[in-house]
């Protein structure tokens, strides 16, 4: 059988996380019914790893091994007619069998939004977290740079039942502010449940003045979710790369 | 009375237009709502122009008097609080008794934008016309030269009982790709109804190679509706400024 790579670009608004669950629309649910009809037989489509209920992605990836008698344009423009508008395949192509969608990504970058301007985002609406007082983002980016570098991201870590390790590398965070937009985006070899949405809780924080920049260590240290601030809504975040 | 004037934000999407229309939703129909509620009282607004069912803005000017005990950053902040997510009020700023929204305007921007790429625009879907292949912006920056100018625009006015003058002044038209994403902006002193989706639907068949660039004076001199191309959907137009 063939192995094809899909990068999937979906609005998570309506959807109830990546992961295929019964009964409910998910993103690898939608996208394994439209693969089924292309094959005309179940598929197993294996992606690089989970997105929450509610969360977007501008490039997920995805691989799934079937046999069908189409070009990868084909199948991209095949499954383009038949998903939902909120799902999109921006690129499809033969890889390797050996490929693995989840085992070989090496490193992921992830965006979240958030706006505190005196407005409201209307166009974005669905794509930001509006925040209810304006954060000061030179307190924010003090924070950031504790968490650079190898650590046990145990404090951030949304599934206190986690039995393999909670040590993850982070490369980089960026923190930018266009008029009341703030954007964070966040580089790193893997992230843990709600990671990404712990940490820009907690960064938020620091943005308000509740938390300070320096306190960073102290709440990394405790490996305790308590120590650390909420988790930010799920639509200010977007899964923006995947490396291979 | 004092006299405020309101910018305003909003996504179409869910409006039956600008303009006050009994029991539908109307952009002006829910600002007098908020307003009204804010004075305690009927109020009227007075909008720079109309936008169609489905249309965008994301600098609609308008104004209205009233006598409030609120700075304009309350009034702002007040309405925001109160409109739906869709509608925003950007800025609201005391001005001169005289100001008129629709009188004192002197020229307008109107974008456009679709797309002809092979995925689908995801998070812009609300806001583009999805084409049904792809077009060449080379011939249609040509055949948008045409249209520079004061001309009788009849042959693209919606209007087709139109009693008053139909000659406006077009200052610019740019067209601009950005992957599959294709912009027309237009600058101009006024617009007639429809005027800039005509504009657009004709652009386009220029675009796909079914009118040639050179159709367009006499598609203009003709001044009949017929002879120009269909009206491009309400959904890739917004309303970027307003110039006073």
């Amino acid at each position: 059988m063939k192995n094809y790579r899909l990068t999937i670009s979906y609005d998570g608004t309506r959807y109830h996380g990546w992961e295929y669950k019964k009964n409910v629309d998910t993103i690898q649910g939608k996208l394994e019914q439209v693969l089924g009809r292309l094959c005309d037989g179940e598929v197993k489509l294996i992606g690089a790893g989970r997105t929450d209920a509610g969360v977007h992605a501008q490039a997920m990836v995805a691989n799934v091994h079937m046999d069908v008698e189409k070009t990868p344009e084909q199948i991209r423009d095949y499954m383009n007619r038949y998903l939902p508008d909120d799902i999109a395949i921006t690129e499809a192509k033969e890889v390797s069998p050996r490929f693995h969608a989840r085992y070989n990504a090496i490193s992921k970058i992830y965006c979240y939004t958030c706006y505190d301007g005196p407005a409201k985002p209307v166009f974005q609406r669905r794509y930001v977290a509006v925040l209810e007082k304006t954060i000061d983002i030179k307190r924010m980016r003090a924070a950031a740079e504790y968490l650079i570098g190898e650590h046990d991201f145990k404090s951030f870590c949304g599934n206190s039942k986690m039995k393999k390790s909670t040590v993850r590398t982070i490369y980089s965070v960026e923190i930018e502010r266009k008029g009341g937009y703030v954007t964070m985006q966040f580089h790193g070899n893997g992230f843990l449940q709600n990671m990404v949405r712990i940490l820009c809780g907690t960064l938020i924080e620091v943005g308000y003045g509740r938390l300070k920049a320096e306190q960073m260590p102290e709440i990394m240290a405790s490996l305790d979710r308590q120590m650390a601030g909420p988790t930010a809504p799920a639509q200010g975040l977007c899964l923006v790369e995947i490396y291979y």
